[in-house]
């Protein structure tokens, strides 16, 4: 399943004294340097601890009350909930930076790593795509709109000019024309976006959360693990055979939550995936078909536009026929 | 070639005191509410009479020293002028009150008024086409850059996305084609703006230049007209002989100056007339066959990128295919 990577020798005193600074840290920050992993926007929060009300993390599913395992039958006072919610952050910031400082192993799924790593790649490149065809739709919404107001005027100078009288409908016509065959173009346009936007925003973002529950739960589960490794290390006695108790308690509470969460990000990066590949097929291939029916109903009008205005059509065999045009 | 309308009873003093306000009116909107012509936009400066540093009248081409004719053998002093283009400008202005209150007769020639009313429709409708050309060729532009970078996105995204390759080279390169397609219609649009510009700001108002000098001349000859006339109701004898045969020298000058002034008019009208349907009708027919090879070039292109990617078209039946396919 998982590895464990390899510890070092300082305390954590002697890094604290020598970093002050990263205390305030974040542990996602820390975590990304032990791992060199490229950083992420900053208006995305990722693995965090962030406080609700002083009490539970987001997107974290605690322990009953927040970390620790209580043996108390009364429900946890707010005083303790906070109590219990800084031993939780204490060791889990303990751990982050013992990680950075090689003193403390870590638990690495390379290949489920590899693939989440993969999945917030594909997150920002589908972003990407969705920005620019959003883009496009609204260019391209101004641009049928000008066409409609130009076939308008078009139409009343028609009127108004018996001397160029043709020219005007001839053109009027055609801006119309496409400037009506632009909406299917538009409408297609806004469906992939909107399509695209569920996907990149609602579908991934949903597998993204579990991913950051996930990722904070390996820290607890680390945490908590390391924690009984040094109790398991020391004499047994009778003052501390409680603690090596309530240790293993705790690592294999969060074990189970870590385990849990593993096979969750598992099984819904494969429904992820398989869901993915299937809206991206459709989406694109409406894409392509909606800019081909585009065209090809453009064509198709205006082949009868010149046949209607008896002109002969002139045949674009090379693609700078416009600007050759231009010389005439 | 004109008629001369109706004059009232009034006199001058009896309008300046009942409308102060006017004095400072400028003698074009005077005109234009004796003859209820609809108002010019406000941008537009019509036959006016304005200063250029207290001497001449711009778009004006004076007599010898301003309206007034000359005996003085030696120049004209700066105090003169400006004493002649008092005199001159209160003339004018006394005409055009006079004109608005019925009391003078004016010099009326509907048909080339009728044109010189065309032509400012005219340019007023072009310059309408021509805004609307801008903004299409600066909408598509964006257009086709983001058509373009799109193109790059899938083409990225194709080579990291094996499940999704074709679909996304597909699409790459249909973006990519459109969007070197559209630059060679951009260019035409770019063409089209540019002609339609020079036809309406340069060629149609270098007309209206020698329009509005042309209605300046038709002021002051009435307004020496009426001079003429007043002073040949008069009894003549030998204290106002001079005033006669000086008003009869002024107003045979600004007679000459007027025709001079209208048959450049209707000369210029005449060729603007011919050279502007000959730039329409190429500049409207470039704009029709550029829209048409953009859309056989890219009905081309599409074709034969569905040969390479093995597709078959689907036949574009009805015009909202685009649309029909996203229900699909």
């Amino acid at each position: 399943m998982s590895r464990i990577s390899s510890s070092g020798d300082h305390t954590v005193h002697e890094y604290i004294n020598r970093n002050v600074e990263t205390d305030n840290m974040h542990p996602a920050i820390l975590r990304s340097e032990i791992e060199a992993r490229p950083m992420r926007p900053r208006s995305f929060v990722p693995n965090s601890l962030p406080l609700k009300n002083t009490a539970t993390p987001r997107g974290y599913t605690p322990s009953p009350i927040n970390g620790e395992i209580s043996n108390s039958k009364y429900p946890a006072s707010k005083i303790e909930v906070i109590k219990n919610w800084s031993v939780s952050t204490y060791k889990c910031t303990k751990q982050l930076i013992n990680e950075k400082l090689g003193k403390s192993s870590k638990t690495v799924d390379i290949e489920l790593e590899t693939e989440i790593e993969q999945l917030r790649e594909t997150q920002k490149k589908y972003g990407n795509i969705l920005k620019l065809a959003k883009n496009m739709a609204a260019q391209f919404q101004c641009f049928i709109q000008t066409q409609q107001s130009l076939g308008e005027a078009f139409a009343e100078l028609s009127q108004k000019s018996p001397e160029l009288q043709q020219e005007f409908i001839q053109n009027s016509e055609t801006q119309k024309s496409l400037s009506k065959n632009g909406e299917s173009l538009l409408n297609s346009l806004n469906f992939f976006v909107s399509s695209v936007n569920t996907l990149c925003n609602k579908t991934i973002e949903d597998t993204l959360i579990t991913i950051k529950q996930y990722e904070c739960s390996r820290i607890e589960y680390d945490a908590y693990r390391s924690d009984l490794e040094m109790l398991a290390q020391m004499p047994r006695n009778e003052s501390n055979i409680d603690r090596v108790d309530d240790a293993q308690q705790n690592y294999q509470h969060h074990k189970e939550e870590f385990e849990k969460l593993r096979s969750d990000v598992i099984v819904k990066l494969k429904f992820l995936d398989e869901n993915r590949v299937k809206v991206m097929h459709k989406q694109l291939l409406m894409f392509h078909n909606a800019t081909i029916a585009y065209f090809s109903n453009n064509h198709q009008a205006l082949e009868s536009s010149l046949k209607q205005f008896n002109i002969k059509p002139k045949s674009p065999t090379t693609p700078s026929l416009a600007a050759s045009w231009l010389e005439k």
